[in-house]
């Protein structure tokens, strides 16, 4: 059995995931069919490839994840598949797969992307703006049907890359990038563990405001509606308000710059 | 394997969707289940029978489609089974059905349909306002089951149908209806490519409104912003804006008239 | 093939039960799971408790069911596995099965609770934040490859128990409380069909308000915009407006007390 996922910006009211399932098991019926979100919003990338990068390591090998947030459907831009490290990845080439690919690119895993150019592997009418029912959908239930990835198309090594935000050093502290904002409401920063090792209390500069704020360790230990800092399940600094919601109270964006100064306790 | 697709207006909030998913698989535990949606809005069946004329086409020969939108549950509405075509449809007789029933006859594919009365496929107490769950959802796996469809319940030939909207001819040009609105804010009309066909710009007249917009090909290939005309992924004309919400900028709703008059370009 | 349910307040936009099925599927390939809601409130436990209640009992025996209404994740709060009647639950110890284990506990149905303290049976790495990923997924799975409940922790005999709302006679009627508003707006009490057999119109008096309905049998036999009282498909009186939102007309919110007084028709 192989386990195809899927992340989209579609949303889940108009059925188009329920399309593109349709498709897939018109294809390949044993795939066991997991949604990561169709709430990416519209048309953004960065955000999409965030999500797909924190959630894609907890798959088993030979997954198959197919990722559409696709403005340039219908234009030049190509489609692609990869297999990166141990998975595989079907997606629009505008960035999508960034993420996960630096991630893999860190730990020098094998990377194999092909550009899909055989359109026997696609639905046999394909529209000019539903790519993820025409073609990334049945190409992923092909690959999950054992298709190799080099019959799928042409070999390629210039996939295109978003520009993701980095950490960089300043005075007392770190300058990074807010990277998620959770159902919740947490804040996720691009800084992890290693950049605030053993300190107590944040200077957290965002957005014209500043902030003081603790570094814990759980929710559970704080008052409830009191704004701490800790270390996120994605293993990244997050901005959190107690059994309450930390966007609601910081004015902030996917995406904004954030600057961490250490402060005595 | 069988697949069972879900279509309803439940939301996923409370459960209803979850709990018809036990029924179904304490019943048979080899279906694949799919969600189609459940956020038809409230008790619209006209936007459930579109949404599943629009779906349904994709998934393979022997599909269940359960559809529950049911305003007249407990009432004496039939609830009802269906052969059309290559696939099964369990439903409440009113009307939720009619467009898949439309399309099925203008191919002249097989139709059989039942009114569901021998309550042994049933779950043994059968409320009076979750039909989806007492009566729907066994029916619907029993089917998966291989239980034929003459032994759920009697022939009938006269299902609820709904009016469906219509396309007719006016000067240099057409008299349609929006029958779409998506999740980006695409908004579909029923008209269909050959309505337009070698038309460069268009008028159109809705709500009170007069807008030009050029009839395009993909999105990508427009400014940001800009509203077009394009054919759309289920071959219906849609007004759209390029990377943007053409429903937050044009004043309409599923049902509306609308008339598309040809311009010189 | 076992089957797997998962019920959280993670909503569905981050990914987060997305990440949990690929736990759950690394453990346990042949796990089918099933969603039965993510979306209750942030943090509201007893929320949690009685969507969880009015779902299980329709799944078939030996369903694991994992729950994950969590503000106190990573304190001392244990994390749970028991066999309550024939179905597995994995859940945090702040009274997320309370509803559940009353019910058991009044059909004198078998019950055992561990402790779960054995991190052979967790992902390698827990963090603080996050434990429907890093404990209850893999132990689901776990429970859902056959391991029996007494090797994945230690046995308890004291869960954490939510004071679960009552129903208390008072003259002419009854005192209960609001125990569920869904996504239609049907407002439901804790009262039952057995406390107002017979009775013909209700006088209901709510957040100081005093409205008077007719109980009904369905909603259909009611003109549309109508306020009614009827038995739901959970077998509990609530009050809904035919075609319409009972919770936009009355001001209530879950756990309210309310008043319902029998009056001649």
């Amino acid at each position: 059995m192989r386990i195809i996922t899927l992340t989209t910006d579609f949303g889940t009211r108009d059925g188009y995931p329920g399309i593109m399932k349709g498709v897939i098991l018109g294809i390949c019926p044993q795939a066991q069919i997991v949604d990561i979100t169709h709430e990416i919003s519209p048309q953004q990338v960065l955000e999409g490839a965030l999500t797909l990068a924190r959630s894609a390591p907890y798959y088993p090998p030979n997954t198959v994840h197919i990722a559409v947030v696709d403005p340039g459907v219908g234009t030049e831009r190509r489609p692609l598949a990869a297999r990166l490290g141990q998975q595989y990845y079907v997606f629009p080439d505008n960035g999508l797969i960034s993420a996960v690919l630096m991630k893999v690119e860190e730990k020098h895993q094998p990377i194999q992307i092909v550009h899909l150019n055989r359109p026997q592997y696609w639905l046999p009418n394909v529209s000019n703006v539903f790519h993820g029912r025409d073609i990334f959908a049945p190409v992923g239930a092909h690959l999950a049907n054992g298709t190799p990835l080099s019959d799928l198309g042409t070999s390629i090594s210039d996939p295109y890359r978003l520009e993701l935000p980095t950490v960089e050093p300043i005075p007392n502290g770190w300058r990074g990038a807010i990277i998620h904002i959770d159902h919740f409401g947490n804040v996720a920063t691009n800084l992890q563990a290693e950049h605030v090792q053993g300190w107590g209390t944040l200077e957290v500069r965002l957005v014209g405001q500043v902030y003081r704020v603790p570094l814990t360790r759980t929710f559970g230990e704080n008052e409830p509606g009191k704004l701490v800092a800790l270390i996120d399940s994605s293993g990244y600094l997050a901005l959190c308000v107690v059994n309450g919601n930390a966007a609601a109270r910081i004015n902030t964006r996917l995406g904004d710059s954030i600057e961490i100064i250490c402060k005595p306790k």
